[in-house]
């Protein structure tokens, strides 16, 4: 299959390296020259002639301006535009009408792996937008990764990029946290993440699909500790925060969280509960 | 072997039960009465009763001043105090002064579980403080939750007890916001939870013993994406959560410490790095 890229920075690269290895005929460009050393891909000097080369065309690069600045001159009849860039919804769904005028089909893709595990099983690419154009090219696309189409919304694929994105800083701010709590008495960081913290992150993990659960139904009964039981525990962690000397800042919102919701009287509700404060 | 509870909570209850169930001859008392029908356990008037009656007497109440309040007209000779009180480190370590000048040995647990999961095998206890008297009870001990010892010091156990839990409040931080994220867009907050949040943060959780080498080395350097990357990326995700009308109460801190870091100087360094800004 006849594929092109636009972009070979450090993702584009591995884009186009697993697709030539996957036996597809790829060509590609990008603004600086000399990225496409050792790819074994066919390098062309514009963006137009790499959009002439192949029906899909793969854009990878730092953000949407830059992907409108890659495509300002090109003509997309005909073509599928995959936009594997990353963006919020809003600017997705304004690609797609932009592409859809210049005559092309818009997809939409993010990436849930690092360059490295490009070709991996580990590898996931959420896709959203046009469902024909991902029904022809799912295939080919999963020799880069595990695909999961998410509707025909542009933005969805965005928006599940940046909600996992959320979860994972969520869990990085509490690792971090707690590494600084076990670095102030001299533990050993690394016995504690893997033998304490990362399990139990997995056990903890596997409660949320309940959660998830309670928060559709907007039922927030509990049979286990209480947003006021918790409100409790809070004040003794940050107590002993201050104790230690380290600086509980990446937890505080949580407890402010908890302590407007308990004030407003639903200090019998569970955590999941929380919820109602961010919307 | 004889054990004495204090504290028929849900917790103690919990305990009592799972005791009696492995063969142990319990001796329970609670501060109002009622609340040992039922649990196969022999009943008493007084804390200092139950105190009396076994050399091993585990304390689970409200906090450190309850568990004061409890002991303070009682004889802890020849006795092991074993506290599974939720408390800070510092008040482990005055509580071991306090009952070793009333002849007692103390021992202190930090209890990773909720009263439901007391006697399974995904319960955990912590615990710190005497190793003798850790040494002898350990097998009993065992019918409650895997037990593990973390040192002489008894504050070791309510450290790693919080620190564990600050993890914990820091993935349901991340879970909350994208789940809010999700909901926004009236996505199916139940099926993105479980089919790619809970896989996607553990596959993240399963880097945080490389980052623990990092940290302790205190080397931040990254193969993937760095602090400035992550900058811009938050950029991004907070502008999509005023866009989606969503709070990011609980992401914002983590903004700001990325902001500070790269500030300093170190955008190139991993996010592993984030610690340095907490002490
Ligand atoms: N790396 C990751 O772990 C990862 C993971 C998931 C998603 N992503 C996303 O993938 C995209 C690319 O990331 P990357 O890691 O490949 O970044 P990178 O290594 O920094 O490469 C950036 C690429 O964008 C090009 N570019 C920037 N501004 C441009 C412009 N105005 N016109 C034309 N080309 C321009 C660069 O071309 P020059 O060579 O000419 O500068 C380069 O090819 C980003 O949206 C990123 O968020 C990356
Ligand atoms: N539940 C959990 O999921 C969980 C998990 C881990 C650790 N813990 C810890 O276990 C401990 C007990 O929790 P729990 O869930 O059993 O709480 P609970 O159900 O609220 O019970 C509290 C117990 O403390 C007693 N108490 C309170 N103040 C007292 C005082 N001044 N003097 C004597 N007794 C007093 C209560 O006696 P009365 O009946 O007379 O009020 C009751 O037995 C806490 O430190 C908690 O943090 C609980």
């Amino acid at each position: 299959m006849r594929i092109s890229i636009l972009g070979l920075g450090l993702m584009g690269r591995a884009l186009a390296r697993t697709l030539v290895k996957a036996g597809h005929s790829v060509t590609v460009w990008n603004r600086t020259e000399g990225k496409a050393d050792g790819l074994g891909a066919t390098s062309v000097a514009t963006a137009a002639e790499a959009v002439e080369a192949s029906p899909l065309v793969i854009v990878c690069v730092l953000d949407y301006a830059a992907v409108r600045e890659v495509l300002c001159s090109v003509q997309l009849a005909d073509r599928v535009l995959l936009n594997l860039t990353n963006g919020r919804p809003a600017e997705a769904r304004e690609l797609t009408e932009w592409v859809a005028a210049r005559g092309g089909d818009y997809l939409d893709g993010g990436i849930m792996a690092v360059p490295q595990m490009i070709g991996t099983p580990g590898a996931l690419i959420l896709y959203s937008g046009s469902q024909p154009a991902f029904e022809r090219y799912e295939e080919a696309l999963g020799a880069l990764a595990r695909p999961r189409y998410l509707g025909a919304d542009a933005g969805l694929a965005p928006l599940y990029d940046l909600a996992m994105l959320t979860g994972m800083y969520g869990q990085i701010a509490g690792f971090l946290e707690a590494a600084a709590l076990i670095a102030s008495e001299k533990g050993s960081v690394t016995e504690f993440t893997t033998e304490l913290l990362v399990p139990w992150l997995n056990a903890m993990a596997a409660a949320q699909p309940r959660w998830a659960v309670d928060i559709e139904a907007g039922d927030y009964a509990t049979d286990v500790s209480n947003l006021e039981v918790n409100r409790v525990g809070m004040v003794n962690l940050v107590r002993a925060f201050e104790d230690q000397g380290v600086k509980p800042d990446l937890l505080l919102p949580m407890q402010d969280v908890l302590d407007r919701r308990v004030a407003a009287g639903h200090g019998a509700q569970g955590l999941s509960s929380l919820i109602e404060e961010l919307r």
